[in-house]
């Protein structure tokens, strides 16, 4: 079969040997596939997420030196099983946590130099994973499942609540998540930043009540607007006043170094910053600003299977706006282009492979 | 009067002017003070610490080049009122949140170029704000009241519950002050960890059930032993297995570059850590370990005066151990032998200033 590889550091398109599904696995045809912003990072930062995956102790699936298929927020095809057979149809259209489930072990699929993700024509994937895509829903919407399920964990992680006022910085692909999530479950108000125009109106279409370019305005001018108070002190006297006092929760969806220090200097006292961006560089912070504002830092990372069908679901209901973020749509062989493409034109938001088209 | 100026970069004792209270204010002397290690940081760093507050935008107190008297762990006997009188008689030993509210709003005592804090003979404090130490309590144990409340706000701030498991990480009198109100409040395990051998023994005396020398063993070591999974998996395995599983929360209590990331790369996932320790300098970490382990980062602060109030009764009911950390006592002549004390040698935890002895 044909797929895009990491090769000596670069994409290629190439054929490859055919996956063979195990007992308890499917082979798909993949429909539609995302390029996330972490395969951006991971084509030219391979060796050093091998390293920081060595240091952390987990079981990495990349090797240094190995082919590597990237890809994991696909649609997919049921096409046969391994032996044993499995749930679902040949033609079931499904989606899928990306991993995979065999007798060595949990892999990721989409970081894994042994199987392929989804910029290749077909995958193997756990039967048990798989749930099958309701509604009539389009692949290409379906396949926005996994990067709205972070959306949806960073917003439970933050315990949303009805006095909160929600700043997202950064309307990317996460940022718009979080912006959808919040939508979808009614809170609000929401702050919208970024320095991209397409992304401002996307995260406007989105439901984001203020939308901000920082490159004229401190994002942070709008607190008092809704209830924030600029200090504890402050907020007691409002509140003595009879103003309902609100909370400020920001979530950081750029994952660049200096974006947590800039934040802590600039946010409220008493800012719940929950960091869904990953960044992977080396950042530096001084902690003064965070201790002297009381801050709270709450790292977030992937989601749970109840939040990957929970986004499944708000997908196919139509309860998020979140499809708009879908700007191009290419083939394998226009895929090493796509990831350039999206690495210098930030109005592009999500690209999609199409390994069939 | 005389006092402990910080002059030119030195400590010096030198006779200076006496402060004279305005309406609602009291004047003070000064029975005990204890050094913060806020101090010693203060003496050595003055500038940068005022550059610090500039750029909070907050009203800073201490002045460039001017003379400071610190001091802001103080119990004092009450000597005389401002215009109007107070509440308080002639005599009465009192111990107040190290502020100061005047017309011209709400000033910090013990680091302020206007007025003087602990290591003089008299100060002027708010009536408002003095509480009368109960029970007899002496002077020196009445002192410690400011830096438990310190310990006892960061348990608070921790959320503490019955599932979680309590590593302190630094036992100088602020990791003492945690582990003290944690053991006030009944709640453990409690593990505690320090280089310092008199350090490990406070903490020992003062409840903490597993001491740690981390020079020795890794404390990280010992959270299985009590109930906390390494992984999220881990945890889901043991709860089928009926076993109870508890959360970490760790207490960052040395305020020293490196220290949260070298926690985020061994602590378990899903860590709370509250980061009590005031670090001062520019610290550097790699977010993708925090982002991996989903850790959460809580930067506290201070205290509020509940909690002030608070760690003065658990001090008079003797409910803590709190009073073993007093490890000696200076007149004002041998105060700045004291801080170069506390600086070398690791033995010594909190030294009390008496400036009438």
């Amino acid at each position: 079969m044909r797929a895009v590889i990491r090769r000596a550091g670069r994409l290629i398109v190439d054929a490859m040997a055919e996956p063979v599904p195990e007992a308890g696995q499917a082979l798909v045809r993949t429909l539609a596939c995302g390029i996330c912003g972490s395969d951006l990072h991971a084509l030219d930062h391979y060796d050093h997420m091998i390293e920081l995956g060595e240091r952390l102790g987990g079981p990495g699936h990349m090797q240094r030196g190995a082919d590597t298929v990237f890809g994991h927020e696909f649609c997919c095809e049921v096409l046969d099983y391994g032996p044993g057979g499995g749930r679902f149809k040949a033609g079931t259209r499904v989606v899928s946590i990306p991993g995979l489930v065999s007798p060595a072990g949990f892999e990721t699929v989409g970081y894994s130099s042994r199987v392929p993700g989804g910029f290749a024509e077909r995958m193997v994937l756990s039967d048990m994973l798989l749930i099958e895509v309701p509604n009539g829903l389009d692949a290409e919407t379906a396949a926005l499942t996994e990067p709205l399920a972070v959306g949806e964990h960073a917003v439970a992680k933050a315990e949303p609540a009805s006095d909160q006022v929600f700043m997202v910085v950064g309307c990317g692909p996460v940022g718009l998540a979080v912006i959808a999530s919040l939508v979808a479950r009614g809170l609000g108000p929401i702050i919208a930043c970024d320095y991209s125009a397409e992304r401002r109106a996307a995260a406007e279409a989105m439901g984001a009540h203020r939308i901000i370019d920082p490159a004229q305005v401190s994002p942070h001018g709008s607190w008092a607007e809704f209830g924030v108070p600029a200090s504890p002190a402050e907020g007691l006297i409002a509140a003595a006043q009879g103003q309902a006092v609100k909370r400020p929760v920001i979530f950081e969806c750029v994952g660049a170094p200096g974006v947590l220090q800039s934040l802590a200097q600039a946010a409220p006292r008493g800012s719940r910053i929950v960091v869904a961006g990953v960044c992977m560089q080396t950042d530096q912070l001084e902690p003064f600003f965070f201790v002297a504002k009381e801050i709270e830092l709450r790292f977030v990372l992937g989601y749970t299977p109840e939040e990957f069908a929970a986004s499944l679901t708000n997908l196919a209901e139509g309860r998020t706006g979140y499809g708009a973020i879908i700007t191009g749509q290419v083939s394998l062989d226009e895929t090493p282009a796509a990831f350039t493409k999206l690495q210098t034109d930030k109005s592009q938001i999500k690209i999609l492979v199409k390994p069939g088209s």
